[in-house]
């Protein structure tokens, strides 16, 4: 029983019940304790409210539904299709059946589409150049449910989606997805991309991997073909540099 | 400086920085400080996170919409009308437009009417019996947004719709603004209320007040009521008085 022998110095955790040495600010006090504790059920109880809400919200109900087909939502009662102009000669491009209502609440590029009656109110079908069946049927779906099952290549590709129709949740969705997967083998490459379909939070992000491995950076394939296509984007990489630099050297001076 | 004079028995505390006495297991040891610290932050960042998700899929962004009318999601592409059957004869009444899709993602009710080609399908209107029309406008914006600015009356009102169109979420939404409303006063009215249209926590609530408020039973008005209209209403109170005091009984010959 060490507790009784260095009383005043050791005290038993209150949570992990184990002795530790109560340094000069070690632990909280009890009313602190308590409010803390407070609070953490008081954030699991607005996460629960939250969930439900979400799942209210989302046409979840509708996946249990009995009615056919792999989304049964988009047939229920819809009144628009949205199709990929398909490059492949495998046949006519499949229409995803979807709700005017659904897509111009989520995406003010489809609400000035369909609200001013431009060619695809009046056709009844949006054409969706440059993604796949399957990416835009994952866009579809995210647009009902918030929801996406992702891999690198469909978050890439959701991600030029929600950057074309505006969709900033699927955006940051993806980029959520992504940032945590960022690299120095993909950075250039992913800095590259997240300029061209301006993802701001991956671009920060693939920046400072970059400006962390700045020694290897003219060696890489990569960076050749983006300074050949593109200069400008390369300058920034030098500017996010040498702002780092500053900012560092002013911390070597100036420490907080 | 207390905290020099009793440097083994005060400590600081991390969270509100003022001395405490160290008890023999106050506090919490700086690793499972962390850990809590840790899961807040995380707490925190899923409420943000689900906050987002309820924001994008909740029609919100439609309500600041350039177009016309209180609530212009509804009148955006809508397909549909709900009418309440007013029975004042303030002229004919106002119909509310909404969204097949939305209604029948959102309850089995409205499903089961609209998919089954029923009357309200082919007629493009479903009339609501007994619920004005500020009522049922609320139940179709909550439909669309989950969200309700209750006041005690219009919390009945919904509550009411909620169980004849099976919306849980709704219903829920209500017991939750009228069970912290609950007192010795509305109790028992409240439990009629509750057992009418089926709100098992709104009923256990009302309960509770009641059953701790037995002396004063039997002198009241609503009581004499309940016991002439609904004389097995009056029997559950009894039953729930006595399984309390059964289990009072309990925990006193072996507490815990």
């Amino acid at each position: 029983m060490r507790r009784n022998v260095y009383w005043e110095r050791l005290l038993r955790c209150k949570l992990c019940k184990e002795d530790y040495v109560a340094l000069d600010d070690a632990g909280i006090c009890e009313k602190c304790y308590k409010e803390a504790n407070e609070a953490e059920e008081k954030h699991k109880s607005e996460i629960d409210y939250l969930k439900a809400k979400v799942s209210f919200l989302g046409f979840q109900s509708l996946i249990d539904s009995p009615l056919q087909g792999p989304c049964p939502y988009l047939t229920c009662f819809s009144d628009f299709n949205l199709v990929t102009s398909s490059d492949d000669s495998s046949g006519p491009a499949i229409p995803i059946p979807a709700h005017k209502a659904v897509l111009v609440s989520r995406s003010p590029v489809f609400r000035a589409m369909l609200e001013n009656e431009m060619e695809e109110s009046l056709s009844g079908t949006i054409k969706i150049n440059d993604a796949s069946h399957e990416a835009l049927f994952a866009f579809v779906n995210f647009l009902y449910t918030a929801e996406a099952c992702l891999d690198e290549d469909m978050a890439c590709e959701l991600l030029v989606l929600a950057e074309k129709y505006q969709v900033q949740h699927l955006k940051t969705f993806c980029e959520n997805f992504l940032i945590p997967r960022l690299d120095w083998d993909n950075s250039i490459t992913s800095y590259a991309f997240a300029q061209q379909h301006n993802a701001k939070r991956l671009i920060e992000a693939a920046l400072s991997v970059i400006t962390n491995n700045m020694n290897k950076l003219t060696e890489r394939e990569e960076y050749l073909e983006l300074k050949a296509k593109d200069p400008r984007l390369v300058v920034e990489i030098y500017e996010a540099y040498l702002s780092k630099q500053i900012k560092g050297a002013i911390q070597t001076d100036f420490p907080p």
